[in-house]
């Protein structure tokens, strides 16, 4: 199991802090569903806004859903006035993004001193039935000090 | 030199329509502003709503970009009545995205029977300068018919 | 759950058989330990061939393993006289690669009619204790007919 | 242009020695054509032990060469002492690996204190003709002092 220690106490409300500062997520529409150490769960519900020409999300929300799924659940580690940034995400799109809401799970699978890797799986939900859309791999660099999240 | 053949006399209309039926990319605040054969440049002006917390793009919307302009390069290339799909796409920020206007252009490397591959390249632009923030390579898919875009 | 019903009811020996006809495994010294529907395991033993300066395995021996756990995980799927292709592969490295064996493990999250998505997990052993050193995510192209694998 | 400054003015040594101590690229068989600041050529003659089943460059070949010329153009500009590692490398196999020699390109896109990135192009010599076969992106780790290189 991967080092997954939350060094700031109050990581919950740090993260939901620092979402709350980034207006893109709240300009699609995305929420904070989940915060534990290391994991963090996105939800996003489907409007036509964020989709392409089919009805299904758009892949460029896909992609965004993942990278900030995976830098907040980085970021829930960090020590307090810590901040991350996303050096690269890789996305694979393995099925339509077609539902009422797309899910976005991150999860920290290595925590150390400069690089957080993590993983992202994206699901559509409709109904009751979760499955899966997309799955994504990320490197976060964390930094002592600095503004928070740079995602 | 890849082949960048465009089978579809009218490939310049074909993207500009397509990207019009794309209701993310309007909701953004993009626009096509070049397109040839197998290459395709997006512009897109900063505003708060897609940034992250430090007032740059936020690295959503740099890798929506990326994927877009990865995609249409491909999709300039296709026969009348077909579509392309993202099957995947990966992106390295090597810079903060930070400026007044986001550039992305995309560029076919291969474009095989079944399978497209681009690269794309981002620039910040601020006052007359542009800087390389990110770079990316994607995987789409071709299909005869089909809806058009599904990236 | 993706879809893993191996079409091949002699997927088992079909996988050893495409094994044995890739030299470079063989020259690596990696073994088929592993193979259910949708799911490869290898192994390869460290020595110093295969390492970089420090004495551990060399990310290009990492990459190889992840991509061949994926590709034959993906071409244990495929109808008997089919073939494979990798169209693209990543890979992050969370931790050296610092062990007695190298260990990957591939499966199938997705297998549609073109394309099949695969991820791998890699781990090294020290003693009887496995850390996970790599993740990879990896799109194969599917081929009917076609001389096999081409990974 | 990136920051190409090479600090360590023996750079083209230090990048020799250094390759010298990866055992594994010896083992392939590849060696250290052009170094200059921020970009190195590696080639490699091709031979069976290296192929997979077609008699092409096997994948793991591929990713191998790719990582290690990224490696290499990045170490080309560190000071004397220091090391770099991958964090992740990520290659779109655009064509098929069939040639007598695969020529690997790599290029620093950026250099920070650090994290450096990279990416590499892979060409299949024929006679006199190069052609494409891989592009790929690459992230290292800098570090100041530490055993050299270590991808």
């Amino acid at each position: 199991m991967p080092n997954v220690t939350a060094h700031n106490p109050d990581y919950v409300a740090a993260v939901h802090a620092a979402f709350e500062r980034q207006p893109f997520m709240g300009f699609l529409g995305a929420q904070v569903a989940i915060v534990e150490p290391g994991f963090v769960e996105l939800r996003l519900a489907y409007r036509d806004e964020i989709g392409q020409n089919h009805g299904y999300f758009h892949g460029g929300v896909l992609g965004a859903i993942a990278d900030t799924a995976g830098g907040f659940a980085g970021f829930s580690l960090m020590p307090a006035g810590s901040s991350v940034l996303t050096a690269e995400y890789k996305i694979n799109i393995i099925a339509p993004g077609k539902g009422s809401e797309l899910i976005g799970r991150g999860r920290v699978l290595s925590a150390g001193r400069t690089l957080i890797f993590t993983e992202a799986r994206l699901f559509v939900r409709n109904g009751e039935r979760e499955s899966l859309c997309a799955v994504a791999l990320q490197t976060l660099r964390g930094k002592s000090g600095g503004p928070g999240v740079a995602f």
